[in-house]
């Protein structure tokens, strides 16, 4: 039997790219031999075809014209990017006549994903992104194998590979300062992490995950978040004094009108699965109706696992996926005001801190039982109270107060004696 | 767009198969308006059609016939009667006349997965087997994906889920009689647990990933097998004295000539991933070429988890499996022998047995540097050694030339220190 050769028009050729065009390479043998498939590039648009890159791609695949990119023949277009611009172009592009489309695009998928599932429907195109969340960790493929039955109630985990290299850095020693630079010398954080820091691009992916999951578009859905700024060593300071580490995790549970989701730092217990999560590693777990709990986890980051996963997507797709679960049947989720946790607000001890705490709180009727505490040891001094078990809106009107008072605070979610 | 009909008949109507009628009976209208599929059972083979059922089926649905199951239309046949008879026969029919055949049957594709799906390929039937493996784990398909692209260099885990609840159990105080009889009242160990205690179950599972990510046939694979018996308080007591906790763990790696797999207790630090593994929860880990480790962890037996994981068989088949992946590119692992460990080495002190075990080390060269202890606290008195790291086939024939003297020993791998 002949092979089957399948042309492939590449968008950007950075980390991503390259390790895609270096795996169709040296793996391509053995898919043809498998599979039946023969890959060829048929145009890889870069920025700049004249430098010179890891893995040669001839001269004449090279254009910086997104224009020339689109007129390629192609049988699956590759949208290996990033950013919306010409990323989108891209997308409406080829799903429009009907092309299948690979994405790894997070912020294109979170912003878009809908409008371009649609706009594959009704063109016979398919739109699949497995990479965009949690790279190497196949969690779209088995969300939709979940989902098939309507059986998911909440998912969560460690999405942002660069906050989770910060951190975990953090519980070894290192200041923010050192972490971020080891982030950044191990390729797993930007120039400017700004979107990761500040909890966007978790954002995006719980709202890619909660799309996925409840049916709810990424654009309507309610994220509470809190990122590790702007002060990641109070914030790593703050889970050292309680005996913990600290992670940011994003989570989506389904409610009784759609879904609710949260990025924030939680303070977790040392040993627990999610402060095992080290480095670059992401980690998922999906709560279902009637079979427990799967928990995935691998690289959520880097060249390869990413590449792997567009790879698995070109290999078998996994295309327009079950947007219509949100007539999932089976038992809702509590409505986010029910859910109650406790909290460390955390804020700089100075003028009337003490003061403005005790009387945000009490404004909410929250009661600082466990007190104020004051430590000394960090660079600046810190105020730090235990909150009891009150509900998200709860404890972010205390935050807003204080805030509006001139004493912005840090909020982490305790989760110590969780399992 | 009208639904269409897919006519199931469903052999074994235990745990899984009830579970299952009852999720298609509770789940159909979503799944027909999703998918646009409609499930008709057209016969259910029981052991006994008078018996009362926790999920009603209608009698005239009901036969105890194979030979009249057999003659039912159906466009799927699923088998969760487990055992190879009368489940061979029905495979093979099934597959024989090109249908698509849905198993929870670890023992009958262990012991004839290739040659079903050979019979498969050539009446194009599928064989899908998702919850043989790790019950509501799905493992299949996250292997079948990383597979594709021949990564996968090593795979295992925490596979029989009764050794699990029992050895968890024995961690928080039960001894083996008590955590034998929570299971069977959990429903999670059968009236005659052999089978599971040896290792043999286990075995079977890892034979089948073996296969799905070698492509060594499961009779061919060689397997090193020690279970949790005869002596299950032993075992953990072992792992008391060494701070640890034990697992039943299940592994194989790929060598240059195939593949070579273990099933064998062993000692894991607590807090370890292993060791977080609880009751009946399953844990799989894949080691890939490129893309680091992916784990999952879920619910390893149970109806519902395991009925899951077939309608998701049922629904998005899994068939024929890539068997080829033998022709693997990347690196090999290294062979069996040339992989040590560490092993705690335990028998009963009584005659000769400390001269035994030294005599039965000396002839294999390993040296017992850190001594012979005795242990009184357990029922009987124990002599436990801990080897230096050795190959298992070394460790494997000091234990055999202790047998052979009289003196059976327990071996448990010493993981201790290993992240």
């Amino acid at each position: 039997m002949s092979p089957r050769t399948v042309r492939l028009a590449l968008a950007g050729c950075g980390t991503v790219g390259s390790a895609l065009l270096d795996l169709i390479e040296r793996r391509g043998p053995m898919i043809e031999a498998e599979q039946g498939l023969r890959f060829e590039f048929s145009r890889v648009l870069v920025r700049d075809p004249e430098r010179r890159r890891p893995v040669p791609v001839p001269r004449d695949l090279l254009t910086d014209s997104v224009e020339d990119f689109l007129q390629a023949p192609a049988d699956l277009v590759v949208e290996a990017i990033g950013g919306i611009d010409p990323a989108l172009t891209i997308a409406r592009e080829a799903l429009g006549r009907g092309s299948d489309l690979v994405t790894a695009n997070k912020a294109l998928v979170a912003e878009h994903g809908p409008e371009l599932t649609d706009l594959a429907r009704r063109t016979g195109g398919t739109l699949a992104f497995e990479a965009a969340v949690a790279g190497g960790v196949p969690i779209m493929r088995v969300l939709r194998d979940l989902l098939s039955h309507g059986r998911v109630q909440a998912i969560g985990g460690i999405l942002n590979g660069t906050c989770n290299f910060i951190l975990s850095r953090m519980d070894r020693g290192a200041c923010f300062d050192q972490a971020l630079e080891q982030a950044r010398a191990a390729g797993f954080a930007e120039a400017d992490p700004t979107r990761d820091l500040v909890g966007l691009d978790a954002a995006d992916k719980i709202g890619i995950l909660a799309w996925q999951a409840f049916g709810v578009p990424p654009a309507e859905l309610r994220i509470r978040r809190i990122g590790i700024v702007p002060d990641p060593d109070r914030l790593v300071a703050t889970g050292l004094a309680f005996g913990g580490v600290v992670r940011l995790v994003a989570e989506c549970r389904r409610t009784t009108d759609g879904a609710v989701a949260s990025v924030e730092p939680v303070l977790v217990a040392r040993g627990s699965a999610l402060a095992r999560v080290r480095d670059e590693t992401n980690f998922v777990w999906v709560r279902t109706t009637d079979g427990g709990t799967v928990e995935l986890s691998g690289p959520g980051a880097g060249g390869y696992p990413t590449a792997l996963s567009v790879l698995s997507d070109v290999l078998h797709g996994n295309g327009n996926a079950a947007v219509t679960a949100s007539g999932s049947s089976g038992p809702h989720a509590p409505d986010d005001d029910t859910v109650r946790h406790r909290w460390i607000v955390s804020l700089d001890r100075r003028n009337d801190a003490a003061d403005a705490l005790l009387t945000a709180a009490d404004a909410e009727d929250v009661e600082l039982r466990s007190g104020i505490h004051a430590d000394a040891r960090s660079s600046r001094s810190t105020l730090r109270a235990l909150t009891p078990s009150v509900a998200r809106p709860v404890v972010h009107r205390v935050c807003e107060a204080l805030r509006h008072r001139g004493h912005p605070c840090q909020l982490v979610r305790y989760a110590l004696d969780d399992e």
